[in-house]
């Protein structure tokens, strides 16, 4: 039997990926996908380059609380943030289970959510019984929630880069710079001027949010698990001139020596069983190793002349960053093994 | 009177660029230009693209030290490195001035020379006479020189971002974390698969020489005549899916508190007779901003929350980081004002 | 003496460049910058990446119909089409010079207009007054206009590349098939989802306006002055994955057989004196052959098996294809020398 | 039980993506690639980006004639042209399928095909028993076939673009023009200056082989095959800067008086069991409708004003055009059905 799914804003950039992943899982009924601008209109008026032909002239749901609530065993709600929160707490019931993508339900203070989101958080008490949907750490977790937050894209590449070497105290918490680099889709596909044209982002590199990105408090609540003491992570976001991926360069100093196989070790050790991250000794990854795939590559290598270790970790910001990392999680929730329609 | 000026080595990617700079310059007479595969073809047989219509035509010189020590001011050398210093060797007199293109009169220490370049530097006594041609910071030395050392396209942008912060006893010398990121014609123009084909670099990220590229001694050898104690520079350099530029992130950390306003003080002071440094507050600069000019663009951002300075800068790589910083120094040594040919 | 020159509405994408162009024009006094969203803004609030470095803090004025008539020798409108026709009928007089980006006043018959701009032309009278500013065929008119219509992009590459072969009745006038491709940068700065945004044109190909593009009557306008019988072009334009530039491939007939070199004295005789059409033998030219410059460069390949002849011609959109051209024109207008500050 | 399938010449560009999909098919055992550089080596030491995960670490095969004909079903050479012919020759005998991706059989007429590939053929008497492998128009012999001649990759875009229309004599066969627009992954891996490397075709348009490129002789004989008279088309290919997919505009004449509608109603009748062929009518298809699928798109618009119909269509180069056009073949040689292991 077929798990029934829906997905509330179906119109978004990411929720076309989403529907082209679940259309080819086999254990998926796509039962329900709303849009509140395309009701009643053809998914492909928005999703022009949907891959699923046989759901293009699908067209898109209104909204429907009952609909939702009475037919789905899971919904994904796809909204961006600050607007996500209100259709979660309207769902949430004992029967549904929710996969959120915003970030919404990522922060557990409420007090930081307001910080960073700029807005009132209107389902605190939500906000404990949502589980972070990072598969790799959170799998047990992940099998028992009825509410997922689902990780944002940055966040995804640098915590599975940075948990094993705090994890296993092998790095200062305190000195963690990250220089991270995506493609121009994780902006979406409302236009942003200066950022998401074709004459801004084309042949350029731009920086933003240096100081001041809301996936900061996200990395650092998870990191913080795992830490001895608080972090607090310097993390540079930057859009540059491709498609989909995101490059992070991360250096970390190490408490006392360690060699590269030494730290290879730890983090095979810790990922053997995670069946979407592949730790690469011989080359450091690139982008076009991972686009169009939920993997996660990861590379340490170690610089001896100022003791720095050096972790590289690339994703798909839609896929692992995103709806991929969804849908490893709907598996989950399920009893299906992890990568089913994944690979 | 016109500078007689010649280019030896003149077929490489780089010299294209110099001859478009040297044709537009009112003061130079553009005399000479050799080619070892080239000689006695025309010019845009290898530059296509060259903006100099007049000299699309011209042949390509075949190479001769009489010619040049006999009629030439000065010559600027495009071989490649290790190559480079057997012409300079070879050219080297009272009467002739040079600018070595090159990294082999970069180093002034032939030990480091040949561990990071692989070979034996076969011209040492005149390494400690090769002034290193970073107008901002050696101007008065450039006036002076018979041989520049034009600086390499990464330790330009770099250098520049990180001595006011040095000399000024700012940052803590050894913790400096450097993310770079160039255009693919920081490559240059012969193939390197997995590099600068198309297939490779378009819509990509690459991580290279992360430990170990040959500009890091550069970077260290002139920092530390600014710096306090020894300086071991972290410096993680990419290639990504653009023509042109150089991106780089740098984190340092203040040795006291410090905000924005005292740091851009600081900036502002040291360059303020700087014609090609320009300062940004407002906004963080882009490849854009820089492209197809002899300008570097900087940028300070303090983050509070981990007390952490975070430096941006931006040059095209072909001009400030090479040919427009090299007539830059052509201009000093010959007494010209410093902008001519460049704006 | 200098002229002076003033524009309206520069904040559009064109007018950052016209401003660049004439910034560096020797004997152009820019006097006037007008826009009506960015009043008492500084330019570079818009136009980001501005090579005027003088020019950035520079605040936008406010239009003022009596500051022009009163204080300026020329104004370039930079109006959007439709828009347009308003400010030239507001202040053309007899004292002004006015050249018009526009495609407001390039059809002669007002029925025309009306169809392909949907729109009734609010001046009339001045259609006929207005000069066609394709400078290579019509300099003596330029010379003596009040007026100018500045071509568009597309007409510009294409009449050029046709004219001389109808002129010298070479083809059939009735068989012409035009496949043109352009730079993102002709879809302008305001965002046109499925068109301008990265994720639409990045890596994709899109044909838009295949049989009803309004530079189709223009082409045709021109190009019957020097035909025997009535034209009827297909044109179809493309929008690709590069920044700027178009690039035009020309199929068409010629009524008896003709050879290449034959074809090639005719195209070098009728452009001997144009200073900007350069005609290439060995190779087709490519799109960086022409980029930042104001060349238009055409090829030329007789295709035995078929008796056809191709024709390829290149521009940079926003150069000759645009704010270069209309340069060029006021250079013409004012006595100078065609080719001042376009070198 | 499962076709056992061997790939020759499997370090090519194309043979990484044909490994990626038959590594997918769920009636296929891969058990044999071959390379004669790379015999040996690890797969990912040439296919860097080889999706398939469990492949990355298989060694190439040294070529082996006895276990080729000994073991396997199907053999795909990824030889290119000129050289696949030799190890076709060796290979043929009446119990092994060969489908060959080069152009050495698609030509009947040995000295056409000296003329355009530039040396002898070898193989004469196998010309006539290769049957060209365009699945949609000889699917019957293909059904029958020992040795398959796989299309090229332009000649498959642009022959299911003119084939309804030739067949149903709309058109006139003397007058077809054609410009062609492919991603850089059509030049193969093998460096070409002045073409496949970043800094040529980034940013760029190049026209190529435009009146002798050696698809035009196998687009002319196919289509003569429906044709009243001998077809003489134009072919102008042309490379830009995206990474994958061709797209074909083609201008043609009817021979009476058409309309969209019942040159669509052909289209549609011609291609209603076709599995790969869309026919779009409200919308001209994208490079970014075809890519990463073994879909054809095709629109037509007839241009009322001059009595041309315009015919657009787009596909991958590397699956529709290449490896996946070779699977569509094998499932039928082999009595899947076409579109397993391709959607």
């Amino acid at each position: 039997m077929k798990v029934k799914v829906g997905i509330v804003g179906g119109s978004s950039l990411l929720a076309g990926y989403l529907i082209d992943i679940l259309n080819k899982h086999p254990f998926v009924e796509l039962c329900y996908i709303d849009s509140e601008h395309y009701t009643e209109q053809a998914l492909n008026k928005i999703h022009k380059y949907l891959k699923s032909i046989n759901l293009i002239e699908r067209k898109f749901d209104k909204y429907s609380k009952e609909f939702i609530q009475k037919n789905l065993d899971l919904v994904f709600v796809a909204k961006s943030h600050t607007e996500s929160m209100n259709y979660v707490k309207e769902l949430y019931n004992e029967e549904l289970k929710i996969i959120d993508l915003s970030g919404d339900f990522r922060l557990k203070n409420e007090n930081e959510y307001e910080k960073w989101y700029g807005k009132k958080h209107i389902a605190i008490n939500l906000l404990e019984k949502a589980v972070y949907g990072l598969t790799e750490i959170y799998r047990d977790e992940i099998k028992r929630a009825k509410l997922i937050a689902n990780p944002g894209c940055y966040p995804t590449g640098i915590i599975l880069a940075l948990y094993p070497l705090l994890k296993n105290k092998i790095i200062k918490p305190e000195r963690i710079f990250i220089a991270s680099y995506s493609g121009v889709s994780g902006a979406g596909r409302n236009p942003v001027p200066g950022k998401n044209l074709f004459i801004d982002a084309f042949n350029n590199i731009i920086a933003y949010k240096v100081t001041n990105h809301q996936h900061t408090p996200e990395i650092e609540q998870i990191l913080n698990n795992f830490s001895e003491s608080e972090i607090n992570i310097n993390f540079v976001p930057h859009i540059t001139s491709i498609e989909n991926g995101i490059f992070n360069t991360i250096f970390v100093e190490p408490k006392d020596n360690y060699n590269e196989e030494k730290i290879y070790e730890i983090f095979e050790n810790e990922y053997k069983d995670a069946k979407f991250v592949r730790i690469k000794k011989d080359r450091i990854p690139e982008i076009k190793d991972v686009v169009d795939t939920n993997f996660i590559d990861i590379s340490i290598r170690f610089n001896k002349r100022n003791n720095t270790i050096l972790i590289f970790s690339v994703i798909d910001n839609r896929i692992k960053g995103g709806v991929g990392q969804a849908v490893q999680n709907m598996n989950i929730m399920f009893g299906y093994s992890e990568e089913t329609g994944l690979l």
